[in-house]
């Protein structure tokens, strides 16, 4: 959390952190602003100062709103140091840094973040290396100072991920609602004007539903049929008729327009009936979440239950990615990641990477699912879930998992 | 455009090109890819092959669909560099590369792309351009191989961008109808229900109407009163009740869902009146803004129009910051900037930066304003115009300048 800061800083023998870019697409940024729009805004730090927070004159009070210490980026002029290097950008991005570094007492080690051109950033700081011989630039490998920060959350940003799930909830009451409210023809659901519903017309009643909660889709909501929901990340086609007795996997994962926080939810169904053959995939899954959802805690590592759930798949005969990373069918990702600024971010429930344990204050997915293009169908099944304080599992998606939404009479 | 980058390659005597990270942040990787969604994706160009996308499994389908030859990830599945490189991200990611940069014969001097974390980009391309001999790292300077390209749009992208300007417009058409179906109490606008219109109430209706066209925000739209309006990025308080008589700048910049292309337009207006010392200051905006576009033409240079602003602005008695770097009154910020698949991009209406000549497929915002919180107002004007083939100047911000938006009658 926030409060690990310093500590962290400590731990990596850092003097100075810099994250510099737009709150828009740096959620670290993000992290420290709290939901400020700034555009261009360097936020610096020496563990020897209070932070400090450069921004536009165009978005001063978006900066100041912060509480962090704010200055201008005028007070430095891009275009003297432009004029100087005679329109060069970098070097005079370079001049300018250098004065805003000298006049902070910026020296040392100093980690920089921040979402930028990848070679840009490599130009750039190695020349700013080469310039500023009182600094030493330090890169980052993951886990950084910001995702081990950012993927422990305290007691408020749980209140704000328990707001957004109570919200998108919400959202997916109403479109179950919708759902029902229709009649099926020859498999083929249909609206009042005797037309077929289609995944499009679903869509805008989902878009209307998001942006009546504050919510907003950074990207589409994943609602795929049939042979589509067994390609993970196929959104669905919007020309597509929704059909009776087919997989439909709806995965939703908005995020709160006021505080910034995403929730990630997966609810896979059948429109009137499930034919048997289908209904027993969903219950495998729905068994194998049951049993991962039971287990999972903290003080162990993300991976054991990737594991977990690789071998309860594998009892149940289908292939994993755990015993053939080339699979394309059967289960085929990892069980879950952390949900916070960012859809995905720590700590994964993976195999590889992090293996540090469970604790309080992570936020993870869980989402076991199964996929089969050829034979048409798909299911995943997904809930985001806390750890409290004392370690206690806290749903924050709290909503039910049904196998089939009813149909209206005809 | 994107005609263009094979000689904007051979213009930098880039033996290949490689673009990396996810469509939502990296624009250059999305113009490449035609608005598919895709979180971790990698686009290698070398002068001598076809291009070659690498996508994750679960968004094959979604690879796919962009035309470009398609390779996933899990052939040079990290799994197995992250067990050889004992859990390291970074040896195991530079040992994924080199696979893949040997199978694809990528040599040479190698340009990086795309947005990712700032420190781990000077890292990990510091350790890349060591472990391959073979290649140089090429980091870029703006204006980049893909600034340069994008800033020029073929006839295909202005029909994308007629279409948002024109879905953009038709919000301010309603949003202005919904004002003007409210009637003024001692100077605040009432709803029916008899308590005062807000801001937040105006947002949200701003909001349907946005999600309704398919369009998105990613930043929200500026509806800003009185000495709000005076700072140029201040979004609006929700809770401000709409008041007679003061300056309100609507500024709105949604992004087309389907095209991923952004409009950007600003109108300032008076509910039911207009005081005369306000007026005027509307109507010198306007002065200006009429006079750069009579001017503004493929051939001279973007900067030329911002010194042309700031001293017709001077000759009015406004600082502006070509005289005044530091102001916060008056004129003080550019002219305009390109409008794209980012909001702001090339070619800049600015003093500085790059001085190349508009030309045909360029387009740009054109928005003048003043800005005076301390007095309690501000004025900003905007349309967002294309040059076509022929240089001729299209409109895309086809809407009327309004300085009183009537009341109903009470």
């Amino acid at each position: 959390m926030k409060s690990d800061i310093p500590q962290l800083m400590a731990d990596r023998d850092l003097d100075a952190i810099v994250v510099y870019g737009s709150t828009d697409t740096s959620s670290d940024l993000a992290y420290l602003t709290g939901g400020a729009h700034l555009e261009r805004a360097l936020y610096l730090h020496s563990r020897r100062g209070q932070p400090v927070l450069f921004a536009s004159v165009l978005e001063r009070e978006n900066a100041e709103a912060t509480g962090i210490s704010t200055r201008l980026w005028n007070d430095y002029p891009l275009s003297r140091y432009l004029k100087e290097a005679g329109g060069d950008v970098m070097t005079a991005q370079i001049a300018q840094w250098r004065e805003i570094f000298r006049d902070y007492a910026i020296q040392g080690r100093v980690g920089f973040y921040g979402l930028i051109d990848m070679g840009y950033a490599y130009r750039f700081l190695t020349a700013l290396n080469q310039a500023l011989p009182q600094i030493e630039v330090v890169g980052e490998t993951p886990p950084t100072l910001f995702s081990t920060a950012r993927e422990t959350k305290d007691a408020r940003e749980i209140e704000n991920m328990r707001a957004v799930g109570k919200a998108t909830t919400d959202v997916i009451a109403n479109v179950f609602d919708f759902l029902s409210g229709h009649r099926a023809q020859d498999g083929v659901l249909i609206k009042p004007d005797g037309q077929p519903l289609t995944i499009g017309d679903v869509k805008a009643f989902i878009r209307l539903e998001v942006v009546k909660r504050n919510l907003e889709e950074t990207h589409e909501n994943i609602f795929s049929q049939g042979r589509d929901a067994g390609v993970p990340h196929n959104a669905g086609r919007y020309d597509m008729p929704l059909r009776t007795g087919e997989t439909i996997i709806f995965d939703i994962f908005p995020r709160d327009r006021a505080t910034g926080y995403f929730h990630d939810i997966t609810r896979t169904f059948f429109l009137g009936y499930a034919p048997d053959h289908l209904a027993e995939k969903w219950l495998d899954v729905k068994r194998v979440f049951d049993e991962v959802m039971a287990e999972i805690r903290v003080g162990e590592p993300g991976g054991k239950y990737q594991q977990m759930t690789c071998d309860l798949f594998e009892m149940l005969n289908y292939p994993t990615i755990c015993t053939d990373p080339q699979t394309t069918v059967g289960y085929i990702h990892s069980l879950g990641h952390g949900v916070g600024l960012d859809i995905h971010e720590g700590p994964r429930l993976s195999t590889f990477g992090q293996q540090v344990p469970l604790k309080p204050g992570h936020v993870v997915s869980v989402e076991p699912g199964l996929y089969y293009p050829d034979d048409g169908w798909g299911v995943r099944i997904e809930d985001t879930i806390a750890f409290g304080e004392g370690g206690d599992r806290i749903n924050l998606s709290d909503f039910p998992y049904e196998m089939v939404i009813p149909l209206a009479k005809t």
